[in-house]
This record gives structure tokens, C-alpha cells and sequence, in this order.
């Protein structure tokens, strides 16, 4: 078993030694400017001080207060919590962690929780980039994080309906390998697949594979399981209802404040006989834009439409000729792609794009696809030379974002002056729809040694505050968290949060959900 | 101004003459082996007799208490109603009609009846086929039916975007002819879309024109706004989000229980450049479903995708030589669709379809077009010659699929002879997905005069109880209403129940929102 940093993103042995940060710090110094960079000492995780457990583990149940397990429940991977974690504060370490081996065992820790007042966090694979995760401390006499990594199997499938069922608790490589001995595939792909899991895809309305149709994990979801103090929510295994407001509407975006997903039916398929990519360059992004408006639009539904921005595409090594690009995949299990991909280029040399054909994998593709799974160890190995990389993300009409691009720019690029004396803004789109992009904002500058969180938080207000004023939304796929709350208050309307809270009092009446995170009890 | 029917389906001109009913009595012999077919004496509205409203509509206010208005608003227009209709039993009159000419007026009409204890009945085109908008009148002292029919327009579009704000009261034709002068198109087009509204659409999550994909209008609403007795819903205008759990999801298929939706921002589309249409013919219903399970899962996303049972086929004058057929369409604004259809009628071929290729409209597809836009006419004139004729729909996997067709197949035939000495049952479907179809079925069969509700609700039960017991749902997009609400319940969890029990009480604290549909106060 490989072992996970107790702070910092994923395997502890991806972390680069003392030569690859050096080598990443000469790196940082050429993209931002800088004199020098510091190798940071890394933090120990014998000298970390937790506090007493504030409750004991029940007898006959799996919960432990056990040290490692506590300090690794204590935080997702947010750049907030790599920099306490780097830090070595781990103050709002749970007092207890629970291992449920099936779903039963999470009905009595569910219970035990509800008679003893202790506050439950769900817990997948601790990726979550907005608190999500957090053990919140100062809302109940004692927080619990429930992992559900045991309920990690594909339990049934209907090759007919192509569906399987599968529990919550199943990472990415988990679910995908059991599908695989089937020849079938999810193909949820989100930037944490490596480690995050179905329950937490599904609870956070992750963003998946697919640029276009299957944006979200909502579209591939058939029917859902939620405990919940109060009892199961336990849809009907359905291709489509009419049948009043839809139930797994509910679960899906609940973010661990109404139960714990245990398992759900999904929409699987089987692994793609045919594939076609591309990468089309333009000499302005507007034009790159208009290509993926024109795409989105056309009805070809591209499995990949990833647009880069010429900083982007250099940052990731995409090209580096100040091009944007344009990724465009289509890929199938029952057809050749020939059609499909002769008119998607057809769209984007009328947009004025450039490109070489199509291949089977293009190298820009794979160029991009190394880059993304590499970028949260990268930002990881980034905080231990103090600099300060993160992402934000959103979604908006095409109308809206030529608008919405600039005032971000300014913004943002204003606050990273402000806080780090410099930096770089980069934009890439990871979905897009008809009616609007999902643009991806990286943002990398010098950090502000021990006010690190103050100033990110200068410029996540700067973002935040500009996606709001031009009717953006708080967040494509990242989820709302506990550090997306008060833009997520402004955008959705008040008194549909009203509905969620009588939501969550009729499952939840003690309030013990993972407290502070999307609405109030 | 084309006048409606006071009790049957949509235009009083469109009602056949007397000679038209004798053709229409001699087909109906042949079909159910009838001897004789009576032309029953047609209701006529100066014998209605209504009770007194309970309630003086008050001043200032655009609502009435006149006798055509209440009548015209007593029912919806299902096969329960017409009988009542056709009766003359208009006892559940509603006691106020109001015909709001702005978003204003329909806010003060709310107050109005918040503060009168006025219950209200959202009222668009008067289509439920599930007494969804019926006047309870022993659940309020008084009912107010709250027609939108002036809220007709389409107030703003985004042509980037391709999106259009529409208001709710907009028909079909009403909203396509304004849609129309921009060169879009909306592409919704239920059964009752000459009568229907965008407002009740969205209510009631309504099955539209695509096959595949864009199923319910669901998947084209971009945001939505709803006025409830305790304030407005409006959400964000955006192409997706992430941000918890979707708000417009609890508006769709709400029918009225929480709110009027007053307007929504719709994705829109130009009108299709490209079509091709094909039949396809099977010797077998089992290699239909096949090739429409294929079709469903290809990838390819035809606009059509219908099968027609043998007896279906026969019966919409589609063929008549027993075979059941695939009717398979592509459109596109974009792009020619030789690929598509060419690979579509490989997949039919491999299933054992025979077909003359694929032409831009098929003849068979227009015979149908014709047939399904005339079938609730027709079972308005088949009413009043003494013939029972309803639909029932559903949604369940391709794996149950099989059994679930042969189960109704046995107890609904059983029950039409228990009932009505025999009939017919026929069978179709109406959309497909990936994991699985919706089946749509027609019954005909002899009435029992004087017994015609009890004779219906034998057989539909027979039918409900059916797709309970195989785990289909109770509706795929007829909507719930009054008359679906026992299998609703269970099919729906009940621990969901309460929660929009929970959040009816916030937005309709006195359960004045047309109470008895979908949930209890």
C-alpha cells in the first residue's frame, strides 16, 4: 500500500526530493520573476500536537481516536489546508474517525452519532478543495469523520441497461478496474479521480470526463442510497421519471449535509473502440472562443473541447508559441469518428484555427493529460517553496463571458499584485455547453510567508466577488463547501435556502451533517 | 378567436359532425367487434348547473365569477374529465377565475388569496391528464383557478447564447410563431403542445419532441422564476453549476404545489437545415427493441426514436402487415446526417430490420406525426360514442423491459375484458436512454355507460399496479396530479416526501397551493 501525505496532495512518494524542488523552484523563479526561492522545511508529523479526543470510541464499533488516523482526517486539500497542514496546525483534527466495513456498521455509527450529539463528516477520498471535509470543531461537542474507503466494491451489473452498482466509497482506480474486468468504463474522470471516490463525486456534483453532454456526474447517476439520521433515501432504479421533483436532484450538490451516500446504480458503458484528437491553434482567444461556442453548439458533442489559453497552453506545455488552443476528442464505442471530427475542424478553421489533422491520441492531448493529473501534487510541491498556486473555476452564458474574462483579469491580476507583487492568471475552459463555457481559472504567485491564508483569501474575494457581479456562478464542479458559502448565498435565491434547511431538519433535526457547510441546520 | 371545447380536447370546430362520429362508431365496431355504436346526445352548457361561488371575486383584481369561465376552467382533460364533461357534472367549478395580464398581478392575486384563504389552482392550457388541475373544492372554502393564458410572450433573447426568456402562459404555437421571427426554435413539442403551456411544461417535467437526450423539457431550462405565497424563486441564468443541489430541479415537476412559475430562460435552437427519417420494419417486437436498445446506447442521439408495437403500427395507419416499426430521425442545424442515419440502419439491420433507406421526411413518419397530434381528439369523440380510450406511460430498464410488457400485456388485457368485455392494448415508445425505454400504451375498449370511472379505474390500476410491482415509475412524463398520487407514493421514498412536505410549508405555510396534488400539506 502506498502511503498518502498526512498534509499535501495524494502519495506521500510523489513528492519530490530535494533536487525536484530545486528544480521546480528554478522553474517558479522564471514564471514569476523572482530573486530566489526557498526550499521550506518540511513538517514532521511526530511534532504535530493534537488535542485530547473530546469523546471515547464506543465499544463494538468501528471508530478509533487513534493519532495518524485523526491528523489525516483533519483537512481536505484546499490550498488553505495545505498551508496549515505544511504549518503543522492541525487544531481541528476530529476526535474520532470511523471505518464502517458495510453499510450496516454506517447505520450504527449513524446512530450512536445521533444519541451522543457527535457531528458526522462524511469522508471519500479527502480531496475536497472548499472545506468540505473539515472537521468543524466549534460546532459540536465532538466531530467524527466518517471514511467510507471500505465500502469500495462494484456490487452488481446490468449489462443490458448498462448500469452497476456501486458503493460510495470506491475511488476512481477502484471502480474503473472492477468495470474494466467487464469491459466497461464510467468514465468520471475529475482532476482528483486518483484518490476521490463515487460518493464524493456524487455529493459535490463533480465535474467528469466529458467536455460536452456528460458534463457532470449528475447525468451518469441512475439512482442513489443516502442514509440519513433519520432514516434511507433510497431512489428507484430508473432511466427517467416524470414523476414529481426528482429525489437524487436532492442528493446530488447535498455535500455530506443530509446523510451519507452508501451506494449508487450508474450509468457505465464500454470502454471506446474508436478515438479521434485533435488540437487546433488560433492567434487570438476570441476566435479560440468563438470555435468552442460553435462546437458546443453544433450538436457534434466532442467528448473532449478544451480550450487553452496561450498562457495555459504554455504552462502546461501544450505549445508555447503564445497560441491558444483548442483540444477537440470524440470518442465511441460504436463508430468511427471520421464525420464527426471532418466537421468539428471544418468549425474551427471557419473560427480561423490552424491544426494538423486528426490522430488517434494527439501528443498535445497526452501533453495535457500528463499535466492535469501532475497539477495537485504540483501545487503541493509548490507550497513547500512558498509559492501560492491555486484554481478557481465557474460557469457563465457566452454572451456574458467576454465581460466576465476581462473584469477577472483585472481583478484578480490587481489582488496578485497587491498581495504577492505579481503573478500569472491563466484560463483554460473544461466543459462548454450551449448556452455558456465552464471557464478554469490557475492563478500562481509569490506567497506571503506566515500570511499565506490572508492572502489567498485577498484574492479568492477578488475572484469571487467579480464571478458574482457578472452572473457567474460561485462554482462549476468544485463544490460550495465551507469556503464557497458566502457567494453561494448571493447566488442562489434566499428562500430556496430556506427549503434546503426545512431539508435538512426533517433528516437531520440535531444539526450533526457536517455542520457549516452549504446551508444552517 | 377559435373557440374551445367546454368538456373535450382543445377546438369546439374540431369536434367531428354527426356523419364524422358514424365513420369514426364503424371503425370502432371493426376494431373491438362491437355490433352497434350509439351516438350519444353531446352535453350542452346553457343545462350546466353550477353551484354558487363561495367567494365574491374582489375589485381591482382581474378575476371573475362568471358561469363559461368557471365551467371552462373545472377540469383537465383526462378520461375521467371528459366523462364528467360530457355529463354535464361540473360540480367542482372553481368558485374565482383569474386571468392575470402581469407578473404583478399574478403577485397581488397570490396576496390576495393568502389573505382570503383562497386556495389556488395553477391553470395553463387546461391539459392535465392527471387531475392536475382540478378545483378541490372540499379542500378550501374557496378555489381561485389562476389562468396565465395573457403571460403569452417571449420577452428577451440571447441569439449568442441561444437562450430566450419566455413567459410561462406561452403555448406552444405561441411561443414557436414568436421564436420563429429570429429563425429558433424551442423544439418542445408534447401531445398537447397546440393547447399546452411553457408554465405547465416545466411543472409537470413534460416529454418533448427528441427521443434521446433533450428528453423533458427539464434538459432545456436555463433558469426559472416562481412566485410563491411567501415570495419569489428566481434562479441564476447559467449554462450548468455546481452550487448544491439544483433549485430549478425542485421547481420542475413541483405542478403547481409551491408556486406559479411565471417565466423561464429557455434553451433554444435555430430551426433544423438537415433531417433524415427512415422506418424501419421488424418481424419481431423483440428485434424492435433490440435495434431501438442499440440505437439507444450508439452514441448516435436520433431525434426520433420510436418503436410501434404491430397493433400501434396498424392502428396509426402506419403499416398494417403486422410488423412492428422503428421510426429513426436525425435533424441538425449544422451538419449533414448521412453518417448518422447510415450507421443507425446498420444497427437496425443487425437486428433484423428491413427498410427503402432514408429519405428527408419518411412517409411513415409523417402518417404518424399526423395520427399523434389528432389522438386526443379522437378520444374526445370516441367519449361521446360510448368508447373507452386512455394511455398510460412509464420508464424501466431494457432488463425489465421484457417481463414488465408481458405482465401488462396479461393484466391489463384482463381487465379491459373483465370490465368492458375486451379491447385492445398497444403499445409504443415514446423516448430511450441508455439504460432503458419509455413505453407509452393505448387501451380502447366498449364502455359501460353510467359506469365509466369505476370501468377506468379498474383498468388503470390493473396497469399502475403492474409497473409498481416490475419497479417502473408511475409516470415518465404525464406527471403525477391527483390521479397518480397512490403509486407515487410508492415509488417515491418517504423520507423524501416529507422533505417537500417540509419545503411546501415554507413557501405555502397554509397549503393553498393546489392542494391534493403530489403531496399533503
Amino acid at each position: 500500500m502506498r502511503e498518502k501525505s498526512f498534509w499535501g496532495w495524494g502519495y506521500q512518494d510523489a513528492f519530490p526530493d530535494d533536487d525536484g524542488r530545486r528544480a521546480l523552484g528554478e522553474m517558479a523563479k522564471l514564471l514569476l520573476g523572482l530573486e530566489s526561492v526557498e526550499l521550506l522545511p518540511l513538517p514532521r508529523i511526530d511534532a504535530i500536537e493534537l488535542s485530547e479526543p473530546r469523546k471515547r470510541a464506543p465499544e463494538g464499533l468501528p471508530i478509533t481516536s487513534e493519532r495518524t488516523a485523526r491528523i489525516s482526517h483533519t483537512y481536505g486539500r484546499a490550498y488553505g489546508d495545505l498551508i496549515r497542514g505544511f504549518g503543522g496546525d492541525f487544531a481541528n483534527a476530529p476526535d474520532l474517525v470511523a471505518t464502517p466495513e458495510s453499510e450496516d456498521q454506517v447505520r450504527q455509527i449513524l446512530d450512536w452519532c445521533d444519541e451522543s450529539g457527535v457531528a458526522v463528516v462524511p469522508y471519500g477520498g479527502g480531496t475536497s478543495v472548499v472545506r468540505g471535509v473539515e472537521c468543524p470543531r466549534d460546532r459540536a461537542d465532538a466531530v467524527l469523520s466518517l471514511d467510507l474507503a471500505k465500502l469500495d466494491r462494484v456490487l452488481e451489473i446490468d449489462r443490458t441497461s448498462r448500469l452497476a452498482r456501486i458503493q460510495a466509497g470506491a475511488t476512481g482506480p477502484e471502480l474503473e478496474a472492477a468495470l474494466a474486468q467487464e469491459g466497461l468504463t464510467l468514465r468520471c474522470y475529475p482532476q482528483s479521480f486518483e484518490h476521490s471516490t463515487l460518493g464524493g463525486w456524487i455529493a459535490t456534483r463533480a465535474g467528469g470526463h466529458f467536455a460536452t453532454l456528460y458534463t457532470h456526474v449528475d447525468d451518469l447517476v441512475a439512482s442513489t442510497r443516502t442514509l440519513t439520521p433519520r432514516g434511507t433515501i433510497e431512489t428507484r432504479l430508473l432511466p427517467a421519471s416524470g414523476a414529481g421533483p426528482s429525489a437524487d436532484r436532492l442528493i446530488l450538490g447535498s455535500e455530506g449535509t443530509l446523510g451519507v451516500i452508501t451506494e449508487a446504480w450508474m450509468r457505465v458503458r464500454p470502454r471506446p473502440l474508436y478515438k479521434l484528437s485533435a488540437s487546433v491553434r488560433f492567434s487570438e482567444l476570441s476566435a479560440a472562443v468563438r470555435a468552442a461556442r460553435e462546437l458546443a453548439q453544433s450538436g457534434l458533442h466532442p467528448s473532449n473541447c478544451r480550450l487553452l489559453d496561450p498562457a495555459e497552453a504554455a504552462l502546461n506545455k501544450v505549445v508555447e508559441d503564445g497560441s491558444s488552443v483548442l483540444i477537440v476528442a470524440f470518442e465511441s464505442d460504436d463508430h468511427p469518428l471520421e464525420a464527426w471530427m471532418s466537421r468539428a475542424l471544418e468549425i474551427c478553421e471557419g473560427a480561423g484555427g490552424k491544426h494538423r489533422g486528426a490522430k488517434d491520441r494527439s501528443q498535445e492531448g497526452e501533453s495535457w493529460k500528463a499535466a492535469f493529473v501532475q497539477a495537485p501534487y504540483l501545487q503541493t510541491a509548490l507550497v513547500s517553496l512558498g509559492i501560492l498556486a491555486d484554481t478557481f473555476e465557474t460557469a457563465c452564458t457566452w454572451s456574458r463571458f467576454e465581460e466576465l474574462h476581462a473584469a477577472l483579469g483585472e481583478n484578480v491580476r490587481r489582488a496578485l499584485v497587491e498581495t504577492g507583487g505579481g503573478g500569472t492568471l491563466t484560463c483554460r475552459f473544461t466543459h462548454v455547453y450551449p448556452d455558456g463555457p465552464a471557464p478554469y481559472y490557475t492563478f500562481v504567485t509569490k506567497a506571503e510567508r506566515g500570511g499565506e491564508l490572508a492572502q489567498w483569501a485577498a484574492i479568492k474575494a477578488a475572484a469571487a466577488d467579480t464571478l458574482m457581479a457578472h452572473g457567474a456562478t460561485i462554482t462549476h464542479h468544485h463544490a460550495v463547501g465551507r469556503t464557497h458559502r458566502p457567494w453561494y448565498e448571493q447566488e442562489v435565491p434566499a428562500l430556496y435556502r430556506e427549503i434546503l434547511r426545512s431539508a435538512k431538519r426533517v433528516v437531520d433535526p440535531q444539526g450533526l451533517m457536517n455542520p457549516g457547510v452549504l446551508v444552517e441546520p
